[in-house]
């Protein structure tokens, strides 16, 4: 096993194909910098289904043609639209004091007046879980499930159906609200917000992520008040919007076979609302674009390049679900996306490489050089691949360096500033290598046939 | 010169006096950690004048007889107190989109309907002051002077006219508002606070400090938006209450010869609303208050050891003022403060270090075990011993390491997971080997007669 690893691991010799343009964007890459700077600063926060993200829409189409991309386009689809409203928490007693919350989509109002209540502390899901059915009858359920750094990313698994699942979970044993830790790796007052989903037949519950300072505080509380009740008042006041409109942003690198199905490049052009968007994921738009654009500037590639600038990933991937739907008889040569900041990529993944080793190889030679690795994890592809997914097609993650990733995740602190040069460029080079040797592969990919 | 210096560095070879108790101060101290853990889980944040501010004093004089201080007592006084209210920015062309701000005190409000104008920049405060009078008519002046880290803190001399004096400035030229980057050193969307003052006969105008990734933003924007106009509404809301009521609390070791001018150790309690005042000034009170212990641990010193928890610093330094006044008749025979966060001491400095050398080098001795170094640097002692200073009296300064201070200083973001407990322990450790010599000395220190 480990003998064949190493073996898959080898490097050609000779020069990789796009290595030049390759190594020209790893020194001097411009255009991912200036679509991420673009626009969290002339556009901001691109919250789904909401105006601010259909100028960020417009924005982008605008870029994508001054930038040289051929059928730019805008596909509608409809949404349920979910807004943030007032949001303000309170430890009432026996240790007053305002504490940092920011509201899940897509909980209920608590409205203008908000709810005041007792406080049921649960260290783990696994804690809330175990409780009593009824349990929590008129209290507010408070789930402090701590996330560590990972590389890969991994204790976003762990830690997230703290968000995910347990306001819902609170809700059926008779919560009449829900904060949570949130579910990130910083110590700053701006607490992560994100999606939570309610079981078929639970209606929902107002809910919010506390910043990790305010859940120490609250938990030190628990230690502190010997026995006493803590009580807290919530005031979250979102709102749903009914169904709006949100769309798909497509471009094109023309290929010189247009016949010949393209290869997808993703990422999503929705932001949350708090920060501007830049790691989450305007750096991964900006990386594919540049991307795509480094390959045909060293000649028209065979097959055609086309970048998915999805919408509305961020309140349950309406963008990714719409255009699957949408092109479900369009096959596609390969797909891949950029939703991971922009963190150094660091391991390269494929659904093929056993497969379709002589193309896995030939890609892990080309990125070897900036020091990508192999791996024979079986890459699954992101949330705006759902078209190719279901395809059951080709896919490959070129897999980001996580450590920092849930430090800003769905916060405030998500502003270009976290943004590294450098290191965006390293994703650029990796994705030119990887795209140019994929947009000029002229056979289908191999999949393993067990699939 | 530099020989001198070496030979006032040089160490005794004798164990200091209170070595023993320092040493165990810097292995386990936990009464320093158990105060700025307590008021900050209890009490959070205290903002001046205020009914916070007031709990905080309630719980500290309980904290200080529980912990072994006699004589415990608040000493009130009056003072003027503003607290904030709504607090919103946005910029509404060409680049529509919310910013992170935080109102400064002591500025006026804009009403519930806001302010809307065009923003006018100034990269330093410099640049402000070259404006021309009545330039500003109608504008909002942002002023984006930027601070670097230092480890003595001195960048905060280098930016802190863009807070103090640049809203004035901006309305004697005609200002309906001012905006500033946050004097602060870090990254996060925590706009740092802080008072500001207007020049006799200008009105005040609202005022608010943007955070640091805003500001850098917003400088973008002049970038790119090819010298259209750039337009923001500010909603700061502010009020002044008129006169409440604040406190100097005070607690004492007391010494064997009462009779003799006591040692003065000072920090202040409130702290500003947004975070919970622990590394300004949490730590620093528990910091003074666990020296004192560890000496007292040791047999009653011959001196009065007297902490002072002055209150009401941040809106104008209210509580050292006012004991100043009130105890302008009563000698301290030295005057200490901790108000600069809780990373590691690492500089020693007196006002008596010429003039009496051979306490200055007893001093230096006792800490030099704990990576602190001598200094030719004159004290001046802190922002709650106007007393002493007024008195011309005797000052020293355990000069702390700054570096991350002003990542924290004034911010939602000072919370107790930034006060790491080693540090901490250090702090205890240096104050309690100088503390312990400082009240048993005999004799009156020997000031400069230059003085």
């Amino acid at each position: 096993m480990k003998r064949s690893f190493l073996a898959l691991a080898a490097l050609s010799l000779s020069v990789p194909a796009y290595a030049d343009s390759a190594d020209d964007a790893l020194e001097s890459d411009t255009i991912a910098w200036d679509f991420v700077e673009g626009i969290t600063t002339e556009i901001g926060p691109r919250m789904p289904g909401t105006e601010q993200e259909e100028r960020g829409r417009v924005w982008a189409m605008d870029w994508l043609r001054t930038n040289g991309f051929a059928n730019v386009v805008n596909e509608p689809f409809e949404m349920e639209t979910w807004v943030r409203g007032q949001e303000t928490a309170e430890v009432t007693a026996p240790f007053a004091q305002p504490m940092a919350i920011t509201a899940l989509s897509t909980t209920s109002s608590t409205g203008p007046e908000g709810v005041e209540a007792e406080v049921v502390y649960f260290p783990a899901y696994s804690d809330l879980d175990a409780a009593a059915p009824g349990s929590l009858a008129g209290k507010i359920a408070f789930v402090s499930h701590d996330m560590r750094r990972a590389q890969d990313g991994s204790h976003y698994g762990f830690a997230g159906p703290a968000r995910w699942m347990a306001p819902s979970l609170a809700a059926s044993k008779g919560a009449v609200a829900t904060v949570i830790r949130s579910v990130g790796t910083d110590n700053h007052r701006v607490p992560h917000t994100g999606t939570t989903t309610f079981a078929e037949g639970v209606a929902p519950i107002p809910a919010g992520a506390l910043s990790n300072p305010d859940a120490d505080n609250l938990e030190r509380m628990f230690e502190r008040a010997d026995g006493k009740p803590i009580r807290m008042k919530l005031v979250l006041t979102p709102r749903d919007l009914g169904t709006t409109m949100s769309g798909n942003v497509t471009g094109e690198i023309v290929g010189r076979d247009p016949s010949l199905p393209p290869v997808l490049l993703a990422c999503h052009l929705d932001s949350w609302d708090l920060g501007t968007g830049a790691i989450d994921d305007g750096a991964g738009c900006g990386i594919i674009a540049a991307a795509a654009r480094h390959v045909a500037s060293q000649g028209q590639p065979l097959r055609t390049i086309r970048v998915l600038f999805a919408g509305a990933e961020e309140t349950g991937l309406w963008g990714s679900k719409a255009y699957a739907a949408d092109h479900a008889d369009e096959r596609m040569f390969v797909g891949l996306e950029s939703d991971f900041g922009a963190g150094r990529i660091w391991r390269l993944e494929s659904n093929f490489t056993g497969s379709d080793t002589p193309l896995y190889r030939k890609l892990a030679a080309a990125v070897a050089r900036f020091g990508v690795a192999p791996s024979r994890n079986v890459a699954t592809g992101g949330a705006d691949l759902n078209l190719v997914r279901e395809q059951k097609g080709p896919l490959i993650d070129l897999q980001q360096d996580g450590t920092q990733y849930f430090d800003l995740h769905h916060t405030a602190d998500d502003t270009l500033d976290k943004v590294d040069p450098a290191d965006l460029r390293q994703n650029v080079a990796v994705w030119t290598a990887v795209v140019g040797i994929l947009a000029n592969h002229g056979v289908e990919i191999v999949l393993p046939t067990s699939e």
